[in-house]
């Protein structure tokens, strides 16, 4: 299957990638983590639910915690649309695609629609939140990390191009994909964006849907470090799983992290500014990619988080992966 | 006049501040200045003009200079629209609401439309240009601030509430506005934007219309000074007007130069992102704004760049600005 | 008088400039800004005394303040010697040149030999302090500037060559000088050092003696931002009075703070290593030095902190000072 | 053995590590890679020859290339003495302790007195060496990393105390060392300096002598980001080797690459000063190191550069060593 097409003229008007819902098992240790090393902000908690933002947003939350006694999965993915009445517009078009929505609460947030996407990934869509300071100027209140805002989530889907396609849909951009080979159609990983930068969403080809990881954009490299180091001093000395390096498409650097319940979250500066109708999707293959650093360590090519009751499905096209370990037995 | 409102069902698609165009007298001198110091890349050059970009611009140029044996003056303001349709209906509206606009040619740049704005700013907007590649993480090929992107022009204008509410029949959006005193309804400076963050246009009150500068952004503060340093030792130690500093609003960090016909350019690390409608226009006034860095010089507050052909005309209202001149004296 | 020749079999082994002790009126006040936006730590506190730290100092306290209920003035100025018996050669070297000396007790602090210098200068000796955990790398620990180090401290003399003498004839070399005019003798401004960077004390002919500031080396020049971020936010937005900047030597960037009793205090990111007998003194005059910044306002020229009991002397030579208030009137 | 102590007296004044001599295969692709990747700058360069220093350096050079046909080896390790007259006492000391010394001639270099030290390391001394501008403020002189100054080499030996012990005679000091079990005596790993940083020889226990690596300083992390950037866009995107990480003493943090000819370079922002008496040998073990970062890759634990002419000795302890691929594999 090729590359999806964006359709320019969208039922509704969705701005960008808004937030996620996780659930953990121990939400004290969860806050630490989210707070001291990542640096989000908690702007509400209760017992069983703690919701956080970066430190630039004026939004009420970009990360949901939800306390559970069972398996840590991810319950949702959020995205924002511009105004109110995209709410309803976005109803109606689902109803007339046959796709099944229902209106949710969901405290410190405007009316939210949810639905699942055709990968069945869960995800919900809302318009508006309270409105709170940011914070990004004010180091005196910053921890860690101090992640400015939540940018995007990657996700794993058993057809990357059926799971595109829902969202090429809807008006998302393809900024880069990948093929196996130099001359082949079929996308195997896709950058997909709304808001002025390379992605919101991102699907690579595995065994999903799944939950890769989630991201925050930082001020710049040193806040990489300041992370890293407040992890080491403590107790989060495991956490990192891979980086700091460069990510090969060249948007931005990045380092990986797993939290206390598995769930990876990346940090990076700020990524590429991207507008223009003129840049037109970037293709990669084995045979263009920018590579100094690593290759990627086994679990950071095959863990992920589960989406809520949502079974995994093998992927349509099964593809080497290079992994670290490969690397430093020096076999290619 | 109160604060003009955004139509949020604009005539046509305007998705950036996309380049701008100056007279200058030595071109080799200007060359020098933009390439090493702001750190721009030439990407078509000939005996009278010169197209530059950013390092991370996949479009042709965000810069031109043209050679002057006159004075040197502001000869357009670009914007971008999103598809090339989008100019038949720009076409259109302007035609409707009795500006004159004609098509102009523009070297590397598809079909420009030109007109004057409310204020008689001469502005033109494209839908498209020759993409080339990004080298924003090729620091081998980068020099001085290694200036990533154009990002917006702030122009003086005799009234700011007429001169924006042009842009807010297009779409835009304001991110910030002064007032003189707290209960002033009247707003004498005016940030605007539709890309996502804070300023793509910006208005102050002041004889005009004048172009009073336009601003790069860098990746990080650490390209702030290298852009001094290398200011510094090649030939431009006066070039520094102002900075570093971190304005006002909290937006960014910034350093203003003059450069060697006395326009003014500005260099940024990335400024916040903007996107939500929950984000309404933020009042300032001299009660409530973030002051640490020293109050401009008189000549940042009073020079600017005329445009070519367009008269000066006194301001609305006058406003008593505070000056570097006069901190230093004590008198506040 | 010529540059004073350092004495390379110098009587006792002094390591580096060690502490300075200042008189503040409200010690509660002089807390928060030196804890919050230089970043220093408390290590030692009473109702009348504050002992603070860098954060990557292993020794006691680099900086002590004093509660005072007159005039905030400079008590001592501390240098650290190698050995305990460092002291007893330095008590004997100074009986014999006929001055005075005396033991004073100064709490978490060695054995201390307190005199005053050539030009009347209270400083003192110690070879011990104890040791405390560095917490350079401990961002979660870190506030402000995070100051890692106090480096040198800058006074203001009658006599430049008088005063440096003092410091050649104990081992101290000289980094830099400057003269007035290209064929100039006299040393104007000297710049000395122990340890391995530029400057341990650094002497500007002034009236004097008088403490002009004292600098904390910081992590980089993000550091410089974190520091005046803070600041502003905290209510010390007063505070800034030169800088961010880079040194006429090209030694290190800059920021100069007054403190709330006017106490001047440099933050500055690492400075160059001097360590080679090849690096022979740099003589700077008006035609050789590197300026891209501003030049400093009038009361960084002519405002410092008396020392305690110490009448001040006008300089043997009047020079011309070039400030910030002249550039910006536009006389040179 | 027990930890050495050091000599406070020593025979003659050593102030730091100086340079390094290694061969090379092709002299022009390991000069693009030391000025490129890691910025030094050629200041002698012949067919055979290639002399570089890092861009703070005003020292003629610091790492010295010969083109050799043969096995790339390090042919010696150069240390700096304070004045000249130090040669002499130190070839004094040699005499007496039996050890063999020459004088070598060596271009824009003083007299150089050559040896091999307790564990056959080929060493060299030198006071003088001409003097350059430093470029340090010079960004538009700058590339890859714009590396400031050479820092320490590390060196592989079969006995880290014995090795120690040569340099605590004259005069170095142990700023960390570590040992295998919280209460063991053996040293097998040290850090020892003379300037003012915890490094200007590292030992570690292994089959030696062999040279483990040498270190650059660069101005902060973005700069270890430069270099890796510009390895990957020029074509040493294999030359990562470890990193970027913090090392466990918390000295600093570091980039490692192999060279073309797999020669091990790190790159380092600056580290902690040490210079007080105070700071004792700090003691690492299994159960007090500071750990965020992935351990290192079997190469980097067990591969390094031969000496020239120099046999390698099987280790006196054996200890087990922690790699990358353990980590990965899952095992402790």
């Amino acid at each position: 299957m090729p590359l999806p097409q964006t359709n320019f003229s969208p039922p509704f008007n969705i701005t960008r990638a808004s937030h996620i819902v996780l659930g953990v098992r121990d939400l004290k240790v969860s806050r630490t983590f989210y707070t001291e090393v990542i640096g989000l902000v908690v702007t509400y908690e209760t017992d069983d639910d703690l919701y956080l933002r970066g430190v630039e947003e004026s939004c009420h939350h970009s990360l949901i915690l939800h306390k559970t006694s069972g398996q840590p999965v991810c319950e949702a993915v959020g995205y924002r649309v511009f105004q109110d009445t995209d709410l309803d517009c976005a109803e109606a078009y689902f109803k007339s695609a046959g796709i099944e929505t229902c209106w949710i609460e969901r405290p410190y947030q405007g009316r939210t629609l949810a639905l699942r996407d055709a990968v069945r990934i869960p995800i919900e869509f809302c318009a508006t939140m309270p409105r709170l300071p940011r914070l990004h100027d004010k180091p005196h209140l910053q921890r860690g990390a101090a992640a400015l805002r939540y940018d995007h989530v990657q996700c794993l889907a058993p057809d990357v191009a059926e799971a595109g396609r829902f969202y090429t849909d809807l008006g998302f951009r393809v900024s880069d994909y990948f093929v196996d080979r130099p001359d082949d159609e079929e996308p195997l990983g896709m950058f997909m964006f709304r808001k002025n930068n390379p992605h919101d969403i991102v699907f690579i080809t595995r065994p999903g849907p799944q939950m890769h990881h989630f991201g925050y954009v930082v001020g710049d490299v040193q806040h990489l470090f300041r992370a890293l180091d407040t992890a080491g001093a403590i107790g989060f000395e495991n956490s990192l799983e891979r980086g700091p390096g460069r990510h090969g498409q060249g948007h931005a650097f990045y380092v990986y992290f797993r939290d206390p319940d598995g769930h990876r979250v990346e940090i990076l500066p700020p990524p590429i500014q991207m507008i223009d109708l003129d840049d037109e999707p970037a293709r990669w293959h084995s045979g263009n990619r920018f590579t100094w650093d690593l290759p990627p360590p086994k679990k950071w090519l095959h863990e992920a988080t589960p989406f809520k009751d949502t079974p995994v499905r093998e992927p349509k096209v099964e593809i080497k992966l290079y992994s670290l370990e490969e690397h430093l037995s020096g076999s290619k």
